[in-house]
């Protein structure tokens, strides 16, 4: 059966690092590797916790179309290469990424077939009350968030699936369910579609 | 939340009936009610088994499209009446409808948010021994139905699902499934996205 690329997103305090952490790598869970023009830090490793990469050679990627999406963060480039998330694909793994609203709805369009999840928190409040705790923004950084997600909230219905981040373990079952669902696209299961009409050889 | 339409299609044989039986009613599963212009039988409910009609009133339901789709079967209308499946929905209710492959396409059509899950055998050698046991068709019956069931598995690319049913407690988990993750499309979740964003008021 073939796998997919599910993009895991929403505003800033949804949740969404939290809850990919918690997918479980046992149900045939990859996470996405990001492909980086930064040099690597103590402990990384080249394939494991990103491409490492010249910015000439990022360049040519993005030229080439072979990013899904790319971004620039404190001088360097990250990007999400396309032949890593479809080799993944081929093997039968859900590749997850991680990203914000404009990231992934950059991806969806050079990616039809991956499966686009909204990560919501339950109120406004409660959004609120999580970037106070995190401690790393001031007031008036977390009021523009705040402003920031009322805003991004119409893009909702360029997503496929919304889920409700309440409860880190919720959020996780429905992310489950939906690519329990997935798995059953038409699209999906060709291989399982063809094997049907081979077996008429043996009886008709 | 919204309800929805889920619409169980597959061949004959596929185990429609046996799935759409096990579908447990506490989970907010109701069947859908034909309309039909048939002699109510001995403990028949007007209302619970049947809407029963004339054969005048079910011309003008048909010519007024308030039928998602109608067959004639032994001299009788049969019919699905749109106005009972869009108020079961108003109420959250899954309404799950069980229907041949062209009626199938023919609702959706008219329904386009309807969920439409195409229930395959595992294999055509197993298809035609379930066709078998029953034994309520000769052999030149079930070849056809053989042969119609390889004609109707290109029709699969216009479902939103296929389902798989080896064994009945696993696709009525699939089903499950499928009906969990389409609880979460952003259309069926007008209400949460409304509450999302009014939940500022108190807040910013």
């Amino acid at each position: 059966m073939d796998g997919m690329l599910v993009i895991i997103s929403g505003p800033s305090g949804s949740g969404k690092g939290t809850v990919v952490k918690r997918l479980p790598s046992q149900n045939g869970y990859a996470l996405s590797i990001s492909v980086t023009t930064r040099k690597p830090r103590e402990g990384e490793l080249h394939g494991r916790d990103y491409f490492f990469t010249t910015e000439q050679d990022f360049i040519t990627m993005r030229n080439e179309n072979e990013l899904l999406e790319h971004a620039v963060y404190v001088g360097n480039y990250y990007g999400t290469p396309r032949k890593y998330v479809e080799e993944q694909i081929a093997k039968g793994k859900i590749v997850v990424l991680e990203i914000e609203v404009y990231g992934a709805l950059q991806v969806k369009e050079k990616f039809p077939s991956a499966v686009l999840i909204f990560l919501m928190p339950p109120t406004l409040p409660e959004l609120a009350n999580r970037l106070r705790t995190r401690g790393t923004e001031d007031a008036v950084t977390i009021d523009a968030r705040l402003k920031k997600t009322l805003e991004e909230i119409p893009l909702i219905n360029r997503y496929n699936y919304l889920v409700i981040n309440d409860l880190v373990p919720s959020a996780v079952e429905k992310i489950n369910a939906i690519v329990e669902a997935e798995r059953m696209r038409p699209f999906r299961c060709m291989a399982e579609i063809e094997a049907f009409t081979e077996s008429k050889t043996s009886q008709l």
